[in-house]
């Protein structure tokens, strides 16, 4: 039975149009009936995750509600939520909604345990998510070692996120981002999780090539199979 | 007043991916906030418009209006539609719904004659598109000639649409395609309308140049105004 599929998305626009590319690219599909019904609330105008988590800044949560059962009443069997940070309410979003999500974060940290047995994993992320320790604490659970950035390279990785991509003014320059991953990988990093939406549009438009494990990728397979799909090889 | 804008998809879902992620990159924005607000029912399983339209297959209409519905209940101001041959329904489904839609059709052709005046323009679609009429009557309304392609050049444009982008097995070889479009210019095509979703995707794909008008950049571009948001330059 095929299952429809809801994106929460807008946080921000271009990786909600990275994740849906990403979702239509990898489905098994010959034609345009093979492919999944997606329903998509881009909105754009929730308020800042990482602001609200560090500077008590308007909480995001009633318009993620709003939007959660907007996609709801369209009629989407499940939910999936292109940005990382936003994973920090995903507990409260779920009381206040009966359709089930497929957590990114969950996806991400399986998929990585999986890939890079014993290594510790490198999470680059918002300082929102770092702080709040969305992945830290879900890979702590599952026994695996983080290594997180320091303070000049969260400055680095929240300029990248906000003046870059979600500017819309792509970085240019890959020699800032591959130090800043040398550098981690002589704390122990063996791989590193893009644990922000943002982060796979900028490792792309750089051409960077490193252990990346893309939560928007693996989230993307995740919902695929979920509704009832197969995910192209 | 800034409105809200509705995607009537899923034909094909990778043409609405490159539509959403045309108005995202062409919106003047510095954040997520300065995005639109965009809600999308990328609906694969409407039935095939040129099948309708030439061979008495099943019409796409009851979808068309169900979707179009599902855009109002969310809240959509306009909606649009990244599918060419879709608009030979438009009328009928204009009837069946409240909220307006811009038309693909008619931005192409505006942009088209004011870009290219004089200029005799070359059509390229579906097969439904073509036989339907549905860019040959715009532009003869407003006094252009129009060139279009033979059997063969249909058959191609076809294989392309369907067993290239719709099946996403992207095409690779440009010399066809560069072929069909010097065979359109000794026959007085000033300039080509890429009148299928499908085609400006495979156009990007094959790294082809010549006078394109881009019904979907152009679409994107009307939505972005129509919502009161400013296109990037």
């Amino acid at each position: 039975m095929k299952k429809t599929l809801g994106i929460l998305g807008g946080m921000g626009p271009l990786a909600t149009a990275d994740l849906f590319t990403k979702i239509v690219n990898m489905t098994k599909a010959d034609c345009d009936n093979d492919h999944i019904r997606i329903f998509i609330d881009n909105n754009a105008q929730i308020k800042d995750r990482t602001a609200a988590i560090l500077h008590g800044g308007e909480s995001p949560l009633p318009q993620l509600i709003q939007s959660a059962k907007n996609l709801e009443k369209m009629g989407a069997d499940c939910i999936i939520m292109p940005c990382n940070t936003a994973h920090y309410f995903l507990q409260s979003l779920q009381i206040q909604t009966k359709v089930p999500f497929l957590s990114m974060i969950a996806q991400a940290v399986r998929v990585a345990k999986k890939r890079y047995p014993g290594q510790k994993a490198g999470i680059l992320a918002t300082t929102g998510t770092l702080d709040a320790g969305v992945y830290s604490r879900a890979f702590e659970d599952e026994g695996v070692q983080v290594v997180l950035p320091d303070e000049q390279q969260r400055r680095y990785l929240m300029s990248v996120i906000y003046d870059g991509v979600k500017a819309g003014k792509m970085p240019t320059d890959p020699q800032p981002f591959n130090q800043l991953l040398g550098e981690m990988q002589s704390r122990g990093a063996g791989y590193f999780i893009l644990g922000c939406t943002e982060l796979p549009v900028a490792v792309q438009a750089l051409g960077l090539k490193n252990n990346f494990v893309d939560a928007t990728t693996e989230l993307a397979k995740a919902a695929i199979e979920y509704c009832g799909y197969e995910v192209k090889e």
